[in-house]
């Protein structure tokens, strides 16, 4: 069984396997080469044969454990026919929320929309060194809601928390809405030949933990069971960023096999916090990677020392920055190789 | 004693006694009234008479158990000499920090510069309700070096995070140098009225668990020791934002009499986590005193019972925001009251 798959199962694999999140991106001369054929980002992550090729490059130059879908967590929204853009430099721009947003959200569109995204899964499962897994993914139904709201990025997405606590009946439909079309999404991602599938919640910390519970924890506990019913072997790996001390009540009722760790957690604390069964992923910080050197060996090394024993997948804390120099990743995956 | 200070002692009073981060801010008008008088920001915070009035304005109104000092974490590398000023709408500016500024920052001119904030002190103690207590405070020496590093705030810290990896003993003599400006500056403040202090580490939370233990937990640590040796019984407050998961072992090594949690904390996890004897402090969300009313209500009633029983200092999890109406203040004021 492939490594990924078998940490995933419970097994205590030492080394670890590694990928890492954004290993897909623009610190890659040959991914920046192809940017540029491709249009804008909408037009890349819908170009199975461009797509699928970005996703195969990091796997190919540093042999990573896993392949992630190149993709985008707004692509869903965007298959709904909620409107989005990634404008230069300034990140995704999409309408700010109505309320009578949330009724026209078209689930008869998903199936056309994503059609491209399902292609280029096809192709990376095609494509793929037999002992790397791939990894279908989608973004958790509060942090889309949150682009959604406040109509893009935010520093503290008051918008949108302002929205959970004002109008809860409206706002629990949009996180239903978008809960169950993330289904529906990652269900095709896996019949298409994704092995195992991530909830990327990038802004589950700016939540209380009533609203933590509500919004990022129940939700993720119905699309593991929907998906648990219709693919029982496939592993869900569930990302609630600066969850911290919410860890282990996310990782007992969602069922996920495996939690994310952002590069705040302490693994020794999660351990103690998660199920034993559950696998931790995680987090070196990116700043250690692109800084490189001893200052990434010394993190690495207390990082292996922290989750020794346990089910681990190697990983960042949060995604490669684009300054990164490949040979800083090339170095990391090497010194994890010979743990 | 006053209801603080008895819960920094560490008994358990219920209801617990109440002060709000920013309490003394921009939502009351009395404030705005009073800041257009006033100047600048840094003009304000060294004007004694009008800081005292600013800091005394919330107790006067909803009856806090506390007053803080009107003042700014910026306004310490400010008396060393460093650059700042206050963009109107854009925050603090300062000089991004170059290696050399480090040996410059001077300490001989501390006495001088924080003389009018001393004089704040003094006068908010003389005109305190007796049963309120006078809290004066710090930045927590990384979350200043932030700025610092940074030329104001920042998304992320990447580039403080860099410096500290790549240039660490150059990071080291910055954090030790304001580690031992902190202690001087929270000497003063206790010498002249504060009954207890606190160490605001907005940014901890961007820390890596190696990086936070030795530029977050020893700092405190060593501020914590140098005032406990002069000052025993005055209690610090630690408040390292986003800690999570690292607030047990912060909790332990530092010997804070309380720990501040952020609004995405548990409260029973932390408990778990941080030693009895230790005090807890937060943590209701800011948009839900914004959104007051039921939402307000069922958030307080899920924080009040997950506290009961230990010493717990109600605050919020962040600072009050401007757009908060007085009245939601007063209201929940009068809902913890009413316990």
């Amino acid at each position: 069984m492939k490594t990924l798959l078998r940490v995933l199962a419970g097994e205590a694999v030492w080394p670890p396997p590694i990928w890492l999140m954004r290993q897909a991106g623009r610190y890659l001369p040959e991914y920046c080469a192809l940017r540029a054929e491709a249009g804008d980002f909408i037009a890349l992550c819908t170009n199975p044969a461009l797509a699928a090729e970005v996703t195969l490059q990091p796997v190919r130059r540093f042999g990573m454990d896993a392949a992630i879908l190149f993709s985008d967590i707004l692509m869903l929204p965007w298959a709904l026919g909620y409107g989005l853009r990634f404008a230069a430099g300034e990140g995704p721009v999409l309408p700010q929320l109505q309320t009578a947003d949330i009724a026209r959200l078209d689930r008869h569109r998903l199936p056309d929309a994503i059609a491209p995204i399902l292609e280029t899964v096809r192709r990376v499962r095609n494509g793929l060194d037999p002992s790397a897994a791939l990894i279908g993914f989608a973004g958790g139904p509060f942090t889309v809601a949150c682009y959604m709201v406040e109509g893009g990025g935010s520093k503290d997405f008051a918008r949108t928390r302002l929205m959970a606590y004002q109008a809860p009946e409206d706002f629990a439909r949009l996180i239903e809405v978008l809960t169950e079309a993330s289904i529906v999404y990652l269900a095709a991602q896996i019949e298409a030949g994704a092995e195992v599938v991530m909830l990327f919640d990038s802004w589950a910390g700016v939540l209380s933990p009533a609203l933590f519970a509500a919004y990022v924890t129940a939700p993720a506990q119905h699309i593991v069971a929907a998906l648990a019913a219709r693919f029982p072997t496939v592993p869900v790996i569930g990302f609630p960023r600066l969850g911290g001390t919410l860890l282990g009540s996310y990782a007992a009722a969602t069922g996920v096999a495996a939690v994310g760790l952002d590069t705040s957690v302490s693994p020794q604390v999660a351990r103690a916090l998660v199920p034993a069964r559950v696998a931790l992923q995680g987090n070196l910080d990116p700043m250690a990677l692109l800084a490189g050197g001893e200052a990434m060996q010394r993190e690495v090394a207390s990082l292996l020392a922290a989750v020794r024993g346990g089910p681990h997948v190697f990983n960042l804390g949060h995604g490669i920055v684009p300054q990164t120099p490949p040979e800083h990743v090339a170095a990391l995956v090497r010194l994890l190789r010979a743990a």
